[in-house]
Order: structure tokens, then sequence, then C-alpha cells
């Protein structure tokens, strides 16, 4: 791909709690970034257009198409999967399928957008099931996390296809040049956990893949960094995110209590203050926002509903990033070389499309 | 029980990596806040006396009882149970089955200490599985969050018992009037999960028990307080726990990053300091040492293997509060009124004393 080609992004410009608002300030601060940026963007086009027309640095990179329909932010997936076939988030994913753009961003249901997703764009050859991944700020950088809440039972199969995906991702698109992979556990003997962790571990030390396989990591191997990607099952990995998620809260809103509980406190507070700032900011959830669906037949991205421009931006530029560095050919190439190797992933029996497996 | 009476404590003085010293040094700080307590100290005579003798205060309230054998720190709790029987940690725990001590403490191998006291003590009447509880800082104080890593899998019984468990803790000994009970979910709706925290919550919310079940719960509702009692199973609360300690320290390293990258930053942490200070005691890790066997006919704490005296002599006022409350009391009455109410709960078949259970 030439440096100078245009990179066309499709939009679901309806999801999200501030849409269509916050999405519109986001492709501002994207389009600012990067000029190569088009924008395809679907929703309501009475609302649209005289947002678009009030941004001439968006208006020219875009083309508004109109959706009459959205998908609601409770509506489960299944439901979505049928009735909303004219939707915003639809549109905007059927344009990948279509290959009228190069990925997909939506702040929408995540539930809905993943069934839609592995509906319209179907899973990479020899991938069962797509999972959800994103950046988790470590001690010495950022780790690639992932299964965060696709796929809430999980076989040892899965777990060896998301390593392969997150190793796929930090080293393609991290640039890490031998990613290590651990396998979120309750102890790093062998012992530990249950079947499908086992399982996978068995299969990722036996498998001849060129993996760098670290073995187990614990819960607090994450924050630590011990690893470049962790791998878990739905359930596990979406709690885990979301725990980490609500102590970075506290941890910020006992720091704020104590820094303004004294005269002293908030003077001491004021002469840091450029210290404090960068503090709070390596921990702004914006910076961090934009999850890749990984495993599907086309890059998607799943930003953070309750974000703003910045965070939407953000996810765009995660996007930018999956389709610059040919992500998904990296997959197929590497899966390619588990199933000629000795076959120990595929499992056709659970190849289901079924937009259930999404729907938490 | 009369408050003068002695409460007497057995205690494992070999488990923990600064034993036994840490573990002396501990029963000197809770004799001296509690003129009540004696204990029963298990381990290498030859070493213990010494010490004990070095220190006035406790040798007045505690008896060394010799146990040639010590439960390393790798062994498998099954290898542990069949040549463990001559051991401090099994010594200790039998003192509590012979009714010579009112609860055992130990901060030794987490696996085989759960192991030795399920086969020597027995689960409570009711009660398949013992669980591992503790105290969750919150922004409202503190919640109680079971299991942590006794049980691998769980099905929907298992997280019904821990409910019942948790809520006797959070009424008897936290003292809250009627407490509310969450179940770690991946999202609040009813469909959201895996079967056995879906069917966990139709019991929950049928059982005919005067239980305050709040419904499901997130990741980030743990350090928010939204319920006084969080029930989930061994591998998630495992990794749940161990993620917000690995948040707690990357936090703290990185904000004593920040007040040390200047001078300003630097000036300002030292005018701010005591504020600081108490910031700091919050997340003091040894404040919430002492996890809780609950689930076991008899009171068992484990202490981190890894804490001081200060934290292993509050493994002990955790032991202690579990004593005077009742705690075992609370629990067989309420699992009664479920047995009677409608059964839904027992499965005998799975009445398993299997140590394997709490290998992980």
């Amino acid at each position: 791909m030439a440096s100078n080609n245009p990179l066309t992004l499709s939009i679901d410009a309806m999801g999200g709690d501030e849409a269509p608002e916050m999405v519109i300030d986001g492709l501002e601060i994207a389009a600012g970034e990067n000029p190569r940026l088009r924008f395809l963007l679907f929703g309501d086009e009475a609302k649209l257009s005289p947002l678009v027309d009030a941004r001439p640095a968006v208006k020219k990179v875009t083309t508004v198409r109109h959706a009459p329909d959205v998908v609601g932010s409770g509506d489960k997936p299944a439901i979505a999967l049928r009735s909303g076939r004219q939707s915003s988030m639809r549109f905007a994913i059927n344009a990948v399928a279509d290959g009228e753009a190069d990925a997909v961003i939506s702040a929408g249901n995540t539930g809905a957008l993943m069934a839609m997703a592995k509906f319209v764009l179907k899973t990479l050859p020899g991938i069962d099931r797509p999972a959800i991944a994103t950046y988790f700020p470590t001690i010495r950088g950022a780790t690639v996390m992932l299964d965060l809440g696709a796929n809430v039972d999980c076989n040892e199969d899965n777990l060896v296809q998301f390593a392969v995906m997150g190793e796929v991702y930090a080293r393609n698109v991290s640039g890490i040049e031998n990613p290590s992979i651990g396998l979120l556990n309750v102890g790093q003997e062998d012992l530990k956990g249950n079947q499908a962790v086992r399982g996978a571990a068995e299969i990722l030390r036996t498998c001849g893949l060129p993996i760098d396989f670290y073995g187990f990591v614990e819960g607090d191997d994450i924050a630590k960094g011990t690893v470049d990607v962790i791998v878990t099952d739905g359930f596990t990995g979406n709690v885990a995110l979301k725990t980490a998620e609500g102590m970075s809260s506290l941890f910020g809103f006992l720091l704020k209590d104590a820094l303004t509980s004294s005269f002293f406190a908030k003077l001491g507070a004021l002469i840091a203050r450029p210290a404090l700032m960068r503090f709070k900011d390596k921990f702004d959830p914006r910076k961090y926002n934009g999850a890749m669906f990984v495993g599907l037949n086309g890059i998607c991205v799943k930003s953070h509903g309750g974000t703003d421009g910045v965070g939407f931006a953000n996810a765009i530029s995660v996007a930018l990033t999956l389709v610059s560095n040919n992500f998904n050919e990296g997959i197929k190439e590497d899966v390619a070389k588990l199933l000629i190797d000795d076959d120990p992933v595929t499992t056709p029996e659970d190849d289901s499309q079924s937009p259930e497996a999404a729907t938490s």
C-alpha cells in the first residue's frame, strides 16, 4: 500500500452516548492528524449533514450515507441482527464487506456489533471465534489482552487461536520482534486452573509454531507487564478489565480526596501539578479507547460508548494501525502454518456463525 | 461467650516467607491489643522456644508445641495432605478439630491449608465446598468477596452457597443489617454470562431466603462498592483480586515516579506528605491481610505468605472477629432454612471431600 493512497473508514455515526456529535468531533481530530483519511459516515442524514457542513475539515473528506435505523444500546444481539438490517451499524459493516472501506468503527452496542460483524464479515480461515482485544497500561508500557467479552465460555482451541491472533498483533502492529504470550490463570504451576487453560498451555508448548509461550500468568502480571500478550476467556478478561478500570477510578477518587483534604495538601498538589497531570494522563481511558475485534475477515474497532471526540479519534487510529500493518494477512499466515503443522486447532463442528456467541 | 473468657488461637508458626520470626512479631502485636488472647504455637520447638522466650509478652500467653515437619510453599495439596501429617500446619488445624483452639491461622501454602482444613474440619451441613473470602477496599468502605481461588469450576449451587455464606458474613461480622449481594458477571442483563451465574441468579431470586439479591455486578462495581458482598467462582475471583492488587502496585509505582520527577514535584510531595501518607495507608495490603476459609466446621484464616508482623496480626484479628461473632452458627442457621424451604442447593453427589478441589 503506497503511503499516499487514501484510507477509507466506515463510521457508524449513531452509536455512543453523545452520538452523533462526538463522532463528528472525533472525525475532525483524526482528519487533522492524517490527510490520507476518507470517511463513509452512516446514519440519519437529516442530523448528520448540518453537523458535517459546519466542519469544513470533516466535510472535505466525508461522504454521508443515510441509514434509517439505529441499533439501541440495550438491544439484544440476536434481535439487532434480525431487525437492524437498515441500521447505521449494519450499513457501516456492509461497506467493509463490499470493499468500499478498509475498516469500520462504531461506538454502539458491543454485542450487536460483534454479532453483525461476524455475520457479515465472517471469521478468518482457521478461526472459530473472533475475540475482543485491547491495550492495557502496564509498568513496562502496554500489553495486548484478549478476549475481553466476546466469548463467555472458551475451550482450549479457542484460547490457542486467541494466542495466535494476539501474537500476530503484538508483532505486526506493536512491532515487538518476538512477543511473549501468557495464559491468564490462578497460579503458575502446570496443575493450576481449569481444563481449558491447561489444555491450551499443552497445545502452545507443543504446536511447533515459533511462539514465545511464557506459560501461565496471574492477575497481577497484567499491570506488571510480565508478557506482551495476555490470553484469557471472555468472562475472565471482561471482569479483569473492568476490575482494573474500577481500581483506577478508586485510586483517582481517593488521591483527589487526599490532595484536597487540607491547606497543605492543596498547596503541595498545586506545586506538583504538572507532574500530577502527567500522571493522570497515563490513566486517561481515552488513550486506551478502541477495542479490536480480531479474527474477522475485515477490520472492526469498537469505541467505548461513553467516550468523547478525543477517545473516538483514538479508536480511529487503532483501526488505522490495523489496516496499515496488514494485521489480518499476518493472522492468516500463522493460522495456515498451525493447520499444516499438526492441525491441533481446527474444530470444524464448532464453526458456528451463531450470533449468540457474541451476546455477552 | 463472656467477654473476659480467653480465646485460644492455633498458629502455624512455620508458614510464610519470613516465618517463624514474622509470626512471633504478629503474636506480640495481637497480644498487646487483646488481653484475652492465648496461642498454641506449632512448629520447630528448637527454633520457636528461644524466639518466644525473648518476648515476655508473647511467652506469657503462648504454649509452644513441637511439629517435626513443614509444608513447603510449592507442595501440591494432595501430597501435603498425605505426607504432612506431622506438619505444623496439620497440627495447628487438628487443635481446632479437637476443641483445643477456637480458630487456626497460617501463612503457609494456600492449597495445602484448604485441603487439610477440609479433610480435618469437614464442611458445614449443606455446604458442598468451602470458599476463600476477603475484604476488598472500595469507595464506600469494604466489600466481602468470595470465592478467591478455592474452587476453579463452580456450578450454580456452589455460587448460591457462597452467597449465603457471604451474606451471613456481612451481617454477623461486618454488622450490616441487610447486606446486598451481587453476582459477578460480564453485564447486568439477565441473558449475560455463563450457565452457572444465570442459574445462581435464578435460585437467589426465587429461593425465599430473606436475602437482598442485587443481581449481576461487573468488575468495576467491586471498587465502587456497589454491593456489600460479591459472589464469583474461584477462577474469576482470584484473577480479579490479583488484577486489583497489580493495579494498586502500578498506580503506586507511577505516582511515586511522578512525584520524584522534578524539583517542584518533590517539593509539592513534601508539603502534601501527611495527606499522601494517609492515602498510601488506605491501600496498605497488610490492612486487608487475612483471607477467611468459609464453609468449614471450624474457623481457618490464611495470612498472605509475604506479609510481616503487622499483616499477620491483622489476620489474627480477622480470625478473632469470626470467632466473636459466631460466624459459623449463622451460616448453619441460614443454610438450614434454605434446606427446609425448597432444597434447591443440596447436591449430595457433589459432596466430595477430595483435596483436589483445593489445588488451585
